[in-house]
């Protein structure tokens, strides 16, 4: 990316996370809420300062059909209580067992078990409340906010995210196949990147062939976000371990780098990238932040 | 209740509770659906033989206002899923640290603290999936069934089952006064109980005094429940420890009847169900179940 193209990202990016974390803050409940734990245990954790990529890529969906970042408002909210409610239990001791998530302490480790668990649960039946909150007597929207409730549940459980999660679970410790690998991939993140995207499209009352090419742009930029985030993973514990350990150390969780190799993962990434931008070929340049944010995956540092 | 009255319940409930289990066969995965451990978690706890309380009451308001239990089977079936994640959550060491439910192993004994976390989320998740699977034409049905999920989702989340249970757990090994009691009472379990039966009513499009009325019998019969449900804990306690505890032993766990007395909380639950039964007045006999329900709840042993 040039330097005007990543100062336009940047801007973008900046103010489309400033208005998520308004209306985060909007949404959910003040720390003093009854039963305030509860609510402080929340807002810890969805004011983690996460990227709110799920969030930015429903609304640069939205307006890549011609919608507006305040039609999806709430739908791109809920994404991101889904998203900090499967970080949240993630990190639990009986999970990936993390002290410290995004430089701050997981929120277990602060406000103990039972509440980090309750605060997950309390974030994900929030979503659902968040999304179904529906005033509109257009009777038509009420029918697309069903289709996209019901995707992105789809994506979140047994057959998205929380699948996957099972399968990385069950596979640490243990020598798994590069097809488990993907299985874990594409459910874990692919599928929640890709509903944040139709969830936008749809919302916005995209055409057909627009939701379904922004659905290949979300396979694609899904599949690569995890194989970036797996040579992070990597390069992060080489420095901190001074060695390079091919996989998650001791708790030898697969990654893509650690089964295909450092240099075919980045290039699988970049060519990932080039073809989902490819898949946007049709669209004006109310798409250009989805194109963007395509090679930001991979130029990402962090 | 009359032992004609008492056949016609059991043969009520026996065969909605069918109804039921063979609509929750047909939407749950089959155990060997991948990730199998995931799929085998899930059955065994909504399978581990419970009530179908919500459920059923679900059904019986559908009724009562002239619906029938097949236009409300989803949504009755979703309150079970998240009743069930419920308790698969409550249970965990975090929690109430519980190894027996129904006379089987929780569980997070059978499949371990990870696999349980996940299990409770997929089930939350697939409830919210089933009730937003909607490919009806009634545009008039969509905005109806937003709105319950809408209200099953608050009756769920913070302002409702996991702030009641935040407070319980909060509470633990401490004296709190009566107010937090209840509060624990409306949320925990009261809440969920009035939504089921509002989601019946409103799916099968009662009218607003009808389903204002089942609200009220609702909040009633909830409230009974949850006080003959302690005193039961009690006196299961009473019977296993040999001693009259007053509450629930080591826990220190708050309890109606610890706090008011039992023959104070065993009249207070009859007059409660007395009341709700009145709330009823204005329906035909298409409510006797309801009206039923709502004796087995002071009446039941177990």
């Amino acid at each position: 990316m040039n330097s005007s193209g990543e100062y336009f990202l940047k801007t973008y990016l900046d103010e489309r996370k400033n208005y998520i974390n308004e209306a985060l803050e909007h949404y959910l409940p003040q720390a003093d809420t009854y039963p305030s734990v509860l609510s402080r245990a929340v807002r810890y954790s969805v004011f983690a300062g996460g990227k709110r990529l799920r969030p930015i890529l429903c609304i640069a969906a939205a307006e890549a059909v011609g919608g507006t970042k305040e039609k999806v408002c709430a739908v791109a909210c809920a994404l991101e209580m889904i998203h900090t409610y499967s970080l949240i239990h993630d990190d639990l001791p009986a999970m990936d067992d993390d002290e410290y998530r995004r430089g701050i302490l997981t929120n277990h480790k602060v406000f103990g078990e039972g509440i980090a668990i309750l605060a997950g649960d309390a974030l994900l039946t929030e979503a659902f409340s968040l999304m179904s909150e529906f005033n509109s007597k257009e009777k038509e929207s009420a029918v697309l906010r069903l289709g996209v409730i019901h995707e992105i549940a789809k994506a979140a459980g047994i057959y998205g995210m929380v699948g996957g999660q099972t399968v990385d679970l069950d596979s640490e410790g243990r020598e798994v196949d590069f097809e488990t690998l993907q299985y874990i991939h594409t459910h874990k993140t692919e599928a929640m990147i890709t509903a944040s995207l139709r969830a936008g499209a749809i919302t916005a009352e995209g055409s057909k062939l627009q939701i379904s090419e922004i659905t290949e742009y979300g396979k694609k930029i899904g599949l690569a976000f995890q194989i970036i985030d797996d040579i992070l993973d990597l390069e992060g514990n080489s420095k901190t371990l001074g060695k390079k350990t091919g996989c998650d150390g001791a708790r030898k969780k697969i990654t893509y780098p650690s089964h295909a190799g450092l240099e075919f993962s980045r290039t699988k990434a970049h060519e990932l990238v080039k073809s989902a931008r490819a898949d946007l070929a049709s669209f004006d340049n109310r798409a250009d932040p989805l194109r963007m944010i395509a090679s930001y995956i991979v130029e990402r540092v962090s």
